[in-house]
């Protein structure tokens, strides 16, 4: 226990929805950070573009000011929080914090994802903690249970539904049969989806979190490059329907997983078996699911997006730079849980290298010998059939022959579907989703 | 980053079950663990009165004795774990460890929650910090989220199934529709029960982490002998029925709650929706759903007990005191999550005070004006009826009359059960079983 209870400065850039929830919390909950703490936690200067919006706090005069020097060069401020967003103000900013002798906490996931190497190592160079909780997953702990929590384990693997925004869709389509336009509208009116929906829809937004997820889980750089990504667009109804009648759900997977030494991580529409831990997360909800050797099996769900939830996480960085700063320490947990001496070089392992079990919905028309046709191609590239749906029901003027094969390469899946679509008797493209069984890396009960 | 990187010195006492798998972690993943530490963490020495059975580990000649004194006065030694469970002796060794200088581990939930004040005060006075996140629920890291990553919350409520014999017993009794005795009979077999069962079935070892959690969540001194604690020895096969009739599951449920400033804390058998969160969670698996001002629900799920999960635990704590040691801090997080000086006395409610719905099954012979009778008793004490099922059938020679109640005071409950239990038209003891909707205290999707 170390001696002056002096209070810890916080400074805040970017009062948006997330800022505007740490705010709350700092202004609201003074007593109670401070009987966990034995400090306070003062919050001493907001910076944001816009000075003059109502975000229904009750700002002390003064605190909020358009200026971010104010913020950066006040030498009384102990910890920076970054909460604008976006790539080159957001890093320069950081920066200017570390050298300046500052903490920093940030929820830019695009940042650390994209960029985030220089900000680690001048986090390293400072001797000043850069930590980011509330970059993935919103209010769920899952930064911190793999830094330490888990930290006596081998991480095997995780899958995640880290994308509320997709996830509430893929459920709406579920239960509603509805298609992708119709429910993204109307999750757009319900403020579930952005008026551009790009960066969600298409799956980058879970692609920066499974790049962060991967390096703090395998003691790798963050390599957002080489993940591979694909979203939730193409997603019909019909699909999903097919799914069900196999027993699996359709959700948007983030995926990281090492096996021999070999590093997988990826983002894609995922069919998941309805038993699957993560079958039962609807709506907005987030969850991972991370297999550790020692552990097994453990399982985390919560809100991973709004103003509280993201604020609880963000505020929770706060408290332990605060903790760090009452005991003067810093760097006591490395940025990427492991020591930056022994972050390997290991690339992540191409896409097509990957092995998976498929879904395979082709638009045959119905003439004899198409199956056949289908099936040699697929068993010339040793893609194995597990069992095959033919529905006599139209689809667009087709024939749905659906599919699931047994484990398969993906370089032999892509050239096997290009071959088929090239077929006279296959009017659409054929639609392809990922399928991953639960128990692909554990077998036993606890 | 503080200078000398020394190796950090683990003592032992205790090679059971869990010990064997912390040995184990220590033993053989010493490099991982450098890693992310920087440091080795060396496993000293061990301590257990049996020193030849054969436990599968290639232990280095010397390093296990039937010699506490071994760990506990060998000056090298930073830390000591105290995994031989019991109360007597595990108290005077930790103490003597606490005294001596060095940090302690323990996963010994009966201990911290019965006799846990001596301990935090010892760990306080000597400066030395007390761990524990083995104690509740095996290997989910829930005593680190409720002391770091949920810091910036009120926690509102705590649900968890905590115990994996109840839950797989439970689990089985609605799978298979066996009866209590069956059951646990299977269950011994397969090493899911004890061969004395009563330390779980009871609802003892529930009750011991409840207490644990209600400390940390809501700021007061751990309080055992206050909890209610009932067991799932009564519950009948054709009760888990009923409960599916309505929508229920039955689940062995740890709770904790603070409303009003009123705190709740109680383990009981407990009719929660099949919608419910902790609803699916099945066999020996664990959970906790934990609801925040800030972050809303936030679940975790993973396996509650076992030599690897629980060494998980054991170890996540050796390496936090590690990272400790090396920067040379401790209390930098309070053993009870807030500051020793801002602990409340704040009773837990009496069960007689406690507001629930209720579940009754009542045994009454099939003669008119019976269910008028009983409903008559159950109005006077204002206890309002939800739904009633009455069926046809025959059990042990009287007609069930099954109802769901709305919330009623407990008090009032016992006191109209009694009444009605002395209606000669009532054949047996009325069957009562507790109800939690999940969302009494939060309403919005996030």
């Amino acid at each position: 226990m170390s001696g002056a209870a002096r209070d810890i400065n916080v400074g805040l850039i970017g009062l948006g929805t997330v800022g505007t929830g740490v705010a709350r919390l700092l202004l609201e909950q003074g007593d109670r950070i401070r009987n966990r703490l034995g400090v306070n936690v003062n919050l001493k200067a907001i910076a944001d573009l816009d000075v003059s919006h109502d975000r229904g706090l009750r700002l002390p005069p003064g605190l909020l000011s358009g200026d971010v020097s104010r913020v950066l060069d006040d030498p009384e401020i102990d910890v920076v929080v970054e909460l604008i967003g976006g790539r080159d103000a957001a890093k320069r900013f950081i920066l200017k914090a570390l050298e300046g002798g500052k903490h920093v906490v940030t929820a830019n996931k695009a940042l650390l994802a994209e960029d985030g190497k220089p900000l680690f190592e001048a986090s390293a160079r400072y001797g000043k903690d850069l930590l980011f909780e509330a970059s993935v997953a919103g209010g769920i702990p899952i930064i911190r249970t793999l830094k330490e929590g888990l930290a006596a384990n081998r991480i095997l693997q995780i899958q995640g539904i880290l994308n509320g925004t997709c996830n509430y869709i893929l459920t709406k389509m579920t239960e509603e049969g509805s298609d992708f336009d119709t429910v993204l509208a109307e999750a757009q009116k319900l403020g579930y989806a952005e008026a551009d929906p790009t960066f969600d829809v298409d799956g980058h937004d879970t692609a920066h979190k499974v790049a962060i997820l991967t390096a703090l889980s395998f003691g790798v750089d963050v390599d957002f490059s080489r993940l591979y990504v694909e979203g939730i667009r193409h997603i019909t109804p019909l699909d999903i329907q097919l799914a069900g009648e196999f027993g699996y759900r359709v959700k948007l997977l983030g995926m990281c997983r090492c096996e021999g030494g070999d590093i997988e991580s990826r983002v894609h529409p995922t069919m998941i078996p309805e038993s699957h831990m993560l079958a039962t997360v609807n709506l907005a909800y987030n969850a991972l699911l991370v297999v550790g050797d020692a552990v097994g099996k453990i399982m985390l769900y919560g809100a991973g997006a709004g103003e509280m939830p993201t604020a609880s996480a963000v505020v929770a960085d706060i408290i332990e730079l605060a903790r760090n700063i009452r005991h003067n320490v810093s760097g006591r947990v490395p940025s990427l849980a492991f020591e930056q001496t022994s972050l390997k070089e290991r690339p992540i392992k191409p896409m097509d290298d990957v092995e998976s079990r498929y879904y395979f919905r082709f638009s045959a028309l119905d003439r004899p010998g198409v199956l056949s046709k289908i099936s040699g191609i697929l068993g010339n590239r040793r893609i194995s059939i597990a069992s095959v749906i033919q529905k006599a029901r139209r689809y667009r003027g087709a024939v749905p022959i659906v599919m699931l094969t047994h484990r398969a390469l993906e370089r032999n899946v892509q050239a096997a579907l290009a071959e088929i679509d090239r077929l006279e008797e296959v009017r659409n493209k054929t639609m392809m989703i990922r399928v991953e069984d639960e128990d692909e890396l554990v077998e036993s009960e606890p």
